[in-house]
C-alpha cells in the first residue's frame, strides 16, 4: 500500500470506528449524513490523496475535498483531509518512519499558492467556521476564492493563514504545533491491539476527553463544548453501551464532535504508517 | 468518478448493505472476517481496478486480488473483482449506458494470457473451490500458476476457462452468459429508492432467493444451498429483524453466501454507472 491508500484507509477505519459518539459510525447515521457518503467521500478524495504524494499540498487538498464533495454530495471529510494532506506528503518525504518533524517541514514549506488552493478549497464545501479574528474579515475562508487576492497581497503562505485560526479549529492548531494530538493518538492506536476501528473509537473517545471538540464549540458555543469533553472523560473506561448512550444523547442534540473525528483520522493514517494493519 | 472509482465504491457499498444474511455486513463480523478487512481490500484492490480500464483484464485481475489480499490479509473480495474487472473494462468501452452486450464484447476478447493470469491470481488468495470437471485436472485453479503450462497447451482463453466452471460457480456462468443477474439486480437497485446500501441489501435477499448460492453448495453441500435459497424467499418482504434472525442463524452454521454478494457488488457497480448515486 501507498500513503495514498493508507489515507483513504484511515478515512474509511475512522467512519467505522463504533461507538463514536455524535458522529455517523458503523452502526449510527446522524440526520443528512449517511454512513455511505463517508465512504463516497473516501473514494472521491482518492485523487487529491494521491496528488499530496508529489504535488503541492493545497492543490492535493483541493482535488481531494472537491473530489469528496462530488462523490458524497456533501462536507463529509474536509477536516480530515486539511489533516491527511500534509501528512501524506510528510510520509513520502520520511524514511519510513514518520515522525512529527516530518509533518513540522512540509508545514513550513507551504506557499502563498497553497493558501490560495486552501481558500478555492471551501468553494467546494460547506464547512462550518467561526469569524475570523478581528481585523482580518478579508481572509474570512466563507469568501473562497474572493479572498486570494488578499492572501497574495499579504503574502500569506498556508502556514500563516492557519495561525490565524489556531486559537479556534483544533485542526489549524495542529499544523501550527506539529501534529501533537494526532501522533498521540497514533501511539495509543499503535499500543492497543484487536480490530483497529475498535481502536479508532477508543482514540476517538480519549481525544474527546482531552480537550473541548472545537466544531462543537463554533456550532453550540464553549460551554457545551466543555460539558461534551467533561462526559467523555467520565466514560473513559467505561463500556460501549454506556458510550452509545452518550452517542444517542449527541445526536439527539445535533451535537457533532466532527473536529475529533477529523483528528482520529488523521491519528489512524500515522498508526498505519508505522505498521498498523487490519491483517489478523 | 472514473469507472475504478465507482468499482470501489460498489465493494464498499456491498460490505456495508444490512442485513445481509450469512456475510459481513455494516452491523455484523463473521468469524474469521472483519468489516474492516473488507475496506482494506477494497482500498488495496484500487491498483487491479485501474489497470483494467486500460490494461488486459487478466493482469487486472491478478493486480486487483494481490492489492486485495496484502491490505486484508486474506480473501475478501476474490468473486467480487473476477465480476468487476471485465465490467470495469465494459464500462470504459461503453457509451456511458453500460449494458450486457458491452460486457459480453469483454469476455469474448479475453485471451490465453488472461487465462494465465487467473490462474496466478490464485496464489495471492485461498479461494474456496470445488473439484474441476473429470478430464481437466490439470486445469484445477487450485494448481495456480502450475497450471498455466496446460493452459497454454490446450490454448483457453479466460472465457473458455470460464465455461469449465460454469455449471458449478454462479460468477463464472455471469461471464458465460452475458452477466444477466448482475443486470437484473443492477435494474432492482436503479429503481429502488433510500439509501444504496439499503437497496443493495435488498438486492442481495432477491439473488439469494433467486438461485443456490455456488459458494454455500461448494463448502456445505446442493441441500443446504437449496434451504438457504427457500428461507431467502419466504423473507422477501420480511423485515430487518426476521431477516437477521435467519442472518444470526447462518452465521452460527458458518453458512456464508458469498457469491451472492459477489453478484451484488457487481450489481452496485453497474448501477452506479447507470448513474445512482449516494448524494442526498
Amino acid at each position: 500500500m501507498t500513503p495514498s491508500d493508507r489515507a483513504q484507509l484511515a478515512l474509511l477505519l475512522e467512519v467505522a470506528g463504533e461507538p463514536k459518539p455524535g458522529n455517523v459510525d458503523r452502526r449510527r447515521d446522524v440526520p443528512g449524513l449517511r454512513f455511505e457518503q463517508f465512504l463516497a467521500g473516501a473514494v472521491g478524495a482518492r485523487e487529491g490523496l494521491e496528488l499530496a504524494e508529489s504535488g503541492p499540498v493545497g492543490d492535493a487538498l483541493e482535488t481531494a475535498v472537491a473530489g469528496m464533495a462530488d462523490a458524497s454530495g456533501t462536507n463529509t471529510q474536509f477536516g480530515c483531509l486539511l489533516l491527511l494532506t500534509p501528512l501524506v506528503r510528510a510520509a513520502c518525504a520520511s524514511d519510513g518512519d514518520l515522525a512529527r518533524e516530518d509533518a513540522t517541514a512540509v508545514v513550513e514549506a507551504t506557499t502563498v499558492d497553497d493558501a490560495a488552493a486552501f481558500y478555492r478549497a471551501f468553494e467546494h464545501a460547506d464547512v462550518a467556521v467561526r469569524d475570523p479574528p478581528e481585523g482580518v474579515d478579508d481572509l474570512d475562508v466563507r469568501r473562497g476564492a474572493d479572498a486570494v487576492p488578499a492572501v497574495r497581497e499579504r503574502g500569506l503562505a498556508l502556514s500563516d493563514v492557519m495561525e490565524l485560526s489556531a486559537d479556534r479549529d483544533a485542526n489549524a492548531r495542529e499544523w501550527v504545533e506539529g501534529f501533537p494530538r494526532v501522533f498521540r493518538a497514533a501511539a495509543r492506536v499503535e499500543a492497543g491491539d484487536g480490530p483497529v476501528a475498535d481502536r479508532a473509537a477508543e482514540a476517538f473517545l480519549a481525544l474527546l476527553a482531552e480537550a473541548p471538540d472545537t466544531l462543537v464549540a463554533t456550532q453550540h458555543g464553549e460551554a457545551v463544548a466543555e460539558e461534551v469533553r467533561e462526559r467523555a472523560l467520565d466514560l473513559q473506561d467505561a463500556d460501549a453501551d454506556r458510550v452509545r448512550e452518550f452517542a444517542a444523547d449527541l445526536v439527539d442534540r445535533g451535537v457533532n464532535p466532527g473536529t475529533t473525528a477529523d483528528l482520529t483520522a488523521a491519528a489512524l493514517f500515522v498508526a498505519l504508517e508505522r505498521g498498523v494493519t487490519v491483517r489478523a
